[in-house]
């Protein structure tokens, strides 16, 4: 398939940053990690100081096969009924959104149900069991990454600052875990958490069932697109789509917990270039988090013990974004505020 | 001298909290220390959902006598200059506590020159060097604890629903590690850090000023009072006044970072009832700060790696207060949402 071209970073604009925030009345470097951000900022969009005045939280929704094989605490109708929840505004990301500013916009890439989604983009009624064949079709994975390319077009268009995406998809939890045993080769058996919170032997039923599905599709290791359609699901492919878009438009991406973190993973091995424009917003408790982190050098900006996935981490991190934003844009300088600077 | 009585916090209000959080439409924990956070408010205020209208930042001045012997990267004039920073709002801490939505306190308790805050509450114009003789009188050291139990009586008064203290005082941070060392009785080399941004140089002469400084004064270790009187300064004092306060009414604390965790342990050795009552923002750069987090079994929600001081940290935080308020009072439930519950 074809990918947009993605720009490098800008340097200057990134030296343009640090030269605001060192003349800040404060300490050189003492607003650490909100001083990356703002760098970052700046160098992604190419403009310092960085503009922030309209962010987008996307969510894509879609069912997997393997629901069946009993993967998940919650059963499959739930993915529908989140939807309606996300639509009304009652979910947590809902929340959380509305708490930083950001608008939410609603994406079915394949959920198996009829939703209320505003944007229907239903690649397929969710993927195939994968236990015993390949989730989706060649085909239907490059549909899944386009549906998220789309979907960072418009954000384009609407002239969005910053995004960032999640998911809901009951069993996605499963997926995401085979998946990056696939693309790293790393056991699954290391992968598998709980999801939503499976009891000691469904995590170790969620363990037998995905170490015969990687070993069954072990073959197409080392090729990310056919990773994707073994055991992927739609909405893990439109996330992909979503990143590498948005680097392709200078637009930063705001990396939610596991899935999203597997699905950035997924973006950078279709499109090393797309990288720089991730930041990670946070540590989840699922545990295969972590090697999709190193894989991608990454370390998120909150550890807080979450995981609810639905880019409700990542909405938490907007806030630290404005809250750079404003440091950038408010602060005094030493000269405008008459304060000597440092004597050493 | 005579302290408030502090209420234990409300274990009913605790689980009617968790009881609300349950039923929202996640899986259960899912949203990690969200959860923690609207717990603890609800226990401290013993009120399930808590109030969270009304907060305070609380930032306490004074000038170190200590900064005579070199061992901070900016002049003392600096304390004077950035408390009019303070309150034409320039500051680190002004913007990030306008972006929560919280008001602002500057409260002088001890500048050496004359300052433009609004509260004027000076025990001295600064404290002695305390090289060779303690920083203040006994008397001046209750002083300053009462300077910050005003604050925290008129915060209850005007109905805050949480506070924030939080510091500026050129050499505090030399202060603050030698009233750390006292207090544990660790060697005082392995607490010292750049505080502002000293050199190699600068941080070794600081820790050879901090050496001698506290050897002399070793024989008032295990008296919380004696310890802030030979080492602290009038912001310290006043930080701790303020938290034992605030726990006396009800009001939660957030915790700044190490300057302010260091008052907290004071408060603490002195009070040690109004430990509950607080919950820590963030890890400081400053190394000091990891002993006094581990005597007050404390685990910070951020890891920024911010310096700042001033209660930037902590301002950062409350947006995890309000988070955590708004989960508990706008998220949906299983049932308002229609979602189906978990089935294991």
């Amino acid at each position: 398939m074809n990918f947009p071209s993605i720009p490098t970073l800008s340097e200057s604009s990134r030296a343009a940053a640090q030269a605001i925030l060192d003349n800040k009345t404060k300490p050189l470097g003492s607003l650490g990690r909100l001083e990356e951000i703002a760098a970052w900022m700046c160098a992604v969009q190419d403009k310092a100081p960085f503009t922030f005045n309209r962010k987008r939280v996307i969510v894509f929704a879609a069912d997997h096969g393997v629901a069946a094989s009993g993967v998940s605490a919650f059963p499959q109708e739930v993915t529908v009924q989140m939807v309606a929840n996300y639509v009304t505004g009652g979910a947590g990301v809902c929340v959380l959104a509305r708490l930083v500013g950001a608008e939410l916009e609603i994406v079915d890439a394949g959920v198996a149900g009829e939703t209320i989604a505003p944007i229907q983009a239903k690649v397929a009624r969710g993927t195939k069991n994968f236990c015993a064949q390949a989730a989706m079709t060649k085909e239907e994975a490059i549909a899944s990454i386009e549906v998220g390319m789309k979907r960072a077009d418009r954000a384009a268009k609407d002239g969005m600052n910053l995004i960032t995406v999640g998911e809901m998809g009951i069993g996605n939890t499963a997926s995401s875990a085979a998946l990056l045993a696939l693309l790293t080769g790393q056991p699954v058996a290391d992968l598998v958490g709980r999801g939503t919170g499976l009891t000691d032997a469904g995590l170790q039923h969620k363990i037998n069932v995905l170490t015969e599905a990687v070993e069954f599709h072990k073959d197409v290791a080392g090729n990310p697109l056919a990773c994707l359609a073994a055991v992927g699901g739609f909405e893990i492919g439109a996330m992909a789509g979503a990143m590498i878009g948005a680097a392709s438009h200078r637009i930063p991406v705001m990396v939610d917990g596991f899935i999203c973190t597997v699905a950035a993973l997924l973006a950078v091995r279709l499109v090393p270039e797309c990288r720089p424009a991730m930041m990670f917003a946070h540590r989840s408790v699922e545990r295969g988090q972590a090697l999709a982190l190193r894989e991608l050098g990454a370390d998120p900006l909150l550890d807080l013990g979450m995981r609810l996935g639905e880019a409700s981490g990542s909405a938490l991190a907007i806030h630290l974004v404005e809250a750079a934003h404003r440091v950038m844009t408010e602060m005094a300088s030493f000269e405008s505020a008459g304060v000597s600077t440092q004597t050493n």
